[in-house]
């Protein structure tokens, strides 16, 4: 994407201040989302890294992760696999924890959901401290796929979530 | 969709008795949309009616919704407008309640997300009694939009979800 239209998707997400808690500036891409020309560019950005690397699974994590992530992978002809919070999954689950600025939170994937060599692309809205992004690497992993690499919509690079992810590739569309 | 495709795409779907509670029998649909020709064939079916539509908006509920919704509104060129549960949404939110088994609970949009006369088709995972697709095209109505249809990937029709839609253009790709 060149700078132009990246300066255009950025200026068409909205920055809420306080929210969820006082302190956080929010990044809300539901105004980006609504102008169907943007929304195109936003998901063809997000996949185009991996156009050529024969991506066969996108993993998407719940809830503003499914926005992105099935698209990508109906973009890419691939599958897409839900990963979930707790309790959400119908069938036989693994599970991977990861820290939250208070105590942990859990992310589950059904165990039927990748085999073994299976060619992975996680696709997430934003990364912030990176925490969930790296547990959904870490199962698909403990599954034996290949993760291709990780795609965000936003990155918070004060946040430095990227340097948890440090042995994928990594890519995001807007820096922040 | 052709009745052998659509049989396919219905056998691909696991059935989990007694979820999410005992005497449902619950409709996974993650066994298909792992496998990337059926997901890319369940979307085609889903949008299929409404390609000449002039679609400008497709309207997606939290959060299995999101799964298709937005996959649909990218393949047809247009935006992608989240609905979600309450306090989710980080602006201001017009709000619809409907009925559940037990009490009601309530949906909310963003208010700035649909201008009067745009064209809406709403898209979801599933019609069981229809309460949250009904809450869903009420919210946007009031927003001045045309709700253009409503299109599930699985209809339960013994729950007569689409009579309480009697008004809308119902579409529905697997029935059950």
């Amino acid at each position: 994407m060149d700078a132009s239209s990246a300066e255009d998707l950025k200026r068409s997400i909205r920055e809420i201040p306080d929210w969820p808690r006082k302190g956080i500036l929010f990044y809300d891409v539901t105004t980006l989302l609504k102008q169907g020309s943007y929304f195109q560019q936003a998901i063809d950005a997000l996949m185009e890294p991996y156009k050529q690397s024969r991506v066969e699974l996108v993993l998407g994590i719940e809830a503003r992760g499914f926005i992105f992530a099935p698209t990508v992978a109906y973009a890419l002809e691939a599958g897409f696999v839900p990963v979930r919070k707790p309790g959400k999954l119908p069938a036989a689950t693994f599970d991977e924890s990861y820290e939250l600025e208070y105590g942990t939170d859990r992310l589950e994937i059904h165990r039927d959901a990748i085999r073994p060599g299976q060619r992975v692309l996680i696709v997430d809205d934003l990364i912030a401290t990176g925490g969930t992004a790296r547990a959904t690497a870490a199962l698909a992993e403990k599954m034996g796929a290949e993760v291709v690499g990780l795609s965000f919509a936003v990155e918070l690079t004060a946040l430095k979530g990227r340097e948890k992810l440090g042995k994928y590739n990594v890519h995001s569309v807007l820096k922040y």
